[in-house]
């Protein structure tokens, strides 16, 4: 990429990550938007919706298009910010005019077409797998410069992965992982078939679910497998959903040889990603603690280190499930692959 | 109605009302539940949504029933928590069977009929307004003893009711009143045709709505109209949504002819209403203020007073969206006509 | 306990348990309140501060004594809804006047004296340790029939505890357990000293804390032990803060012999307990999950039972802290001691 | 001013706007922060409280001072994000050393000095006030441009103001206003105080308050009366406090000789307001409503104009307190003082 500027359009711009990709770009200063399409309101204002393009000098008239229009597109990139099933109907033809595809869904994400298939129902582009790059930058950063088709990872993915790379990678886990993670539920996207996403149910509410195994389980035992020298650990995932809007925050209480060792592991691991802070541990129970607070808004993963005792570590991680965990991971991942350093765009959210 | 127990049956008994009604009838010491009906979960068992029944001696299997079967009816009360429309195509059967038909919604609120159509569409059951009561037993309960088909207020009209009654009916109102009420989400009842409902569009937020006039206005200048010996002043209501999930607090900024007559009107015309509790007014703006958390879960109305100017007086009236400005009060409605004391059932609610 | 009523006080009155306390004794048949005690708020209406008082016909006037006169008491059962240390120096006397102390706080439920100094800072009473009496019903109605001083379980302790006992006792767990557990903030009562209890600290965030050990672990540990017939598996409890007023959540991740059995186990040993709701398992990630609004205002715990795989169970235990965590547990006991029907005065909570 | 960067300093830098300062200026272009004072504080590591700041190659290490080392202080512009009180005890020192202040609070915003002490307890300062310019840059850039000493105004006057100025300086307006505004809790600063500020109380509450008086009323006159040829109509102004963070919300019932009037000379009146969006009104009630989701972490006012009838316009006016309420006007005062573009640093709230 040179200094000109990237074009690019968004598919599912309607939907909660749609908005964010919108509400980020606007302030990337490499990057003009070019269409706006959507599923549902296709021949709407976009500003009618997303209130913060009412005045926007380029984009207040912007009027969202069908996705049928994408045939016509004209942009450098594609970002879909879709339900599963629908890069893997479009992917092939934009890839063949040239263009970068993003996907924050998890068509792409998993490589063995029969595990797709039992998560997701069938995968209709297997041909297309093995070009795509799983894209967590912080661990494929160059795999994702050359590629075409990045499948961003899931917001539990994100941080579940990233909590336990370090650890993996040195094989320093032993006995079982427990990942008990919460989400806000602007996680389950702005649909209107669920009552439990209802403010009227979900207020004062806590629940678990996803008992029976959640789909972002295969993605994460696929990346940690993919750095493992040994079996992997059993790993136990369950989700929860907290009655908020945005953040993801994942307990993981790990088996691990020595707690000292794990905690410096991934100190020393992490030390140089721009957009991960891993708290400073203290003896007795003094270490600050990652809280959503810290996170909302930004693209940084905040992390914090707890010893249970000599052999279980609990890794308090945090992110934003809109940024880091989808919108602004996928724009990480744009400024990689065009040459541009990761922080653009998303160093206000980084930095500050 | 002598020493029996009184037989009653819920049609829309899986809204949010209807929910209420099955709450608050547990602990009604004369009163069996019938049937459930609902539009939407026929056949399912009702403690499944309704996890409060889980382990109920009674209605722990009970099932919903489609409202079709309404014809095989066996209970002596029918209540409606239904949108309008609904019990004007029932009610002339059930009134036929002898039964009581206590009606939440909106459909024989209305005496004119070409009121009723100009703001909910056209009215199917006209000949049946004549004996529909409006159920505000504060005012009303000479006639609610007697009848048969009993309209409930709205959740603000029962509010704003409430408030002006003892002004308009001492003419103590001069220039224009503005009746700013807010209520919580769950007022708009369960339903997924409108993303503003959602948690993730509305935790956080605020806005008016209605602005080109809701329907809870012609009910209220009906109730209003009817006991004032002058001309109505003329009122602004302005309904707006708190991210919340019960509680409605209207606040009625009125022109009157002096604010110490207005203070001492009202208390004294709700003396003895047991569930309107007027708060004391104390000089210099140390008076309680009426707040949400006092009423919610109860069948009260609190209403503080604040005389703004000699000329002008304050009313803040706080209640239960789902209990006094729904469910509670159509089973105080309930209680009247069957002849027994009005906080039968709700006084737990009502004295704690 | 004959026909009488028994005459209740409460010390603590003014904070979050003390109101629940009040509110849950008002709908008791059995029970009058004597004096309402505060440290903070002496000479102060109640029912300026508890306003479900405003009208009551017995209490409307109440005024908070201070706990220094509480020397004067002359009730039958002294509640105290207070910080661990105030029951210690006050309950001797109370005891040696014959009435029954039922503490809330912490003061008697640790029984060696070494561990509550550990945990607490010094014990000024320890010679009454022996004769207290851990007020768990579920476990030791036996005891709390003919004790004097009832020391009852923290909210975390209650969740965790009765969704281990079954466990624990039939001696059935292998491997590590795992709590992790959410509250409401009424957790930590009405205290005007840590901002993060602020609205605007805590809206929409979430974090873990007391990664150095929570006081209630020693309790756990101590209720466990005393019905292991092996050693206690190490147990690694960890609790968090949710952005909501009331309601606990507990996640158990249990090694176990057999997943099947375990569950068998778990609803067979708690299938009379009136106040345990075990949700049934069925197969395939469709069981019920226990959520928070199952609960909330109830005196119950309710629990659903997920097989991660054939030797890790996942309990999910949610009850309302301030009910069957604090004051409705609290109640639960006074009735065991007074030979009262457990759900005497809960029921409404309990069956509804 | 020139090219160079201008230095700042913030007293009060631990509460809500004082951080928000540090938040918003983070990513302002021309400025670098000189000293953060608090009273509270001094001594410790900013980014401690401040997590934002973590990782910030500037300010990471950053320390607060102790509000005495003001003395010391050597930046250009010193903010006071402080109860009032604290300015007018330090401004003059500040001023003759050829500083500017800018307040955040009250202490200069009232030009009577018999007003101010009314509502505020005995001015210490009067001297100072009359080289005190009120901050409100969409009506008195011309004066703010050459001000030493700028006084921002308060939330509530903020909006009302802007949303009353059009027709008071066209003297549009007959008969009262009402002024029915609501404000989310950090409005309240970060106070430990006032149990009302927990989430444990709030959290699904609302209420009126200050109902004998709110102590921006008298700003709101002043600067109406300012520009009004006749006097001023009666202005009721009650704020309500809402269960949520950010976000203040001013509904104006306003008589009017004409609504349309009314609405064009709004629209007109603020058409070059580079933070200002007046929402186009539609016939029949299709217009949109400004809502808080519109405003919340930006420094616009947006408006939106509703006739309830020919003589009586509704103003629905939202805007982020603790940005233009607060941190983001006071930063616009900056800039227009500094010779900067009004949006620079804020544009990127302003415009996205």
């Amino acid at each position: 990429m040179k200094n000109s500027t990237i074009k690019v359009s968004i598919v599912g711009a309607s939907g909660y990550t749609g908005e964010e990709l919108v509400r980020l770009l606007l302030s990337h200063p490499a990057v003009v938007i070019g269409s706006f399409y959507t599923s549902s309101k296709a021949g709407e204002t976009v500003a009618k919706q997303q209130t913060i393009l009412r005045r926007h000098p380029i984009y207040k008239d912007a009027v969202y298009k069908s996705i049928d229009d994408i045939t016509q597109d004209d942009s450098d990139v594609v970002f879909f910010a879709t339900p599963h099933g629908v890069v893997m109907q479009n992917a092939k033809n934009l890839l063949a005019q040239g263009k970068v595809v993003i996907d924050l869904g998890a068509d792409f994400r998993i490589k063995e077409v029969a595990t797709f298939n039992r998560w997701y129902g069938e995968h209709t582009a297997p041909d297309l797998l093995p070009q795509a790059v799983y894209g967590l930058p912080e661990l494929l950063e160059d795999k994702i410069k050359d590629a075409n088709l990045i499948a961003c990872p899931g917001c539990y993915a994100t941080a579940i992965e990233l909590s336990l790379i370090p650890l993996i990678a040195n094989n320093l886990v032993e006995g079982e992982i427990i990942a008990d993670a919460k989400s806000g539920v602007s996680g389950a996207g702005r649909r209107l078939d669920r009552a439990e996403l209802l403010l009227a149910e979900m207020h004062g509410n806590y629940k678990s679910y996803a008992l029976g195994g959640h789909r972002h389980l295969p993605e994460i035992e696929q990346t940690l497998q993919g750095m493992a020298s040994a079996p992997l650990p059993k790993l136990t995932f369950v989700p929860h959903l907290l009655p908020i809007v945005r953040g993801l925050y994942a307990n993981l209480y790990i088996g691990v040889a020595s707690s000292a060792t794990a905690i410096k592991t991934i100190n020393d691991y992490w030390a140089d990603a721009a957009f991960i802070e891993v708290l400073p541990n203290k003896a007795g129970g003094e270490s600050e603690v990652a809280q959503l607070s810290d996170v909302v808004h930004t693209n940084k993963l905040v992390m914090s280190l707890h010893p249970i005792h000599s052999k279980r570590l609990l890794v308090c991680a945090a992110l934003d499930n809109l940024v880091k965990g989808a919108s602004g991971q996928a724009i990480q991942n744009m400024n990689i692959r065009f040459g541009l350093p990761q922080t653009t765009g998303l160093s206000a959210l980084s930095i500050c």
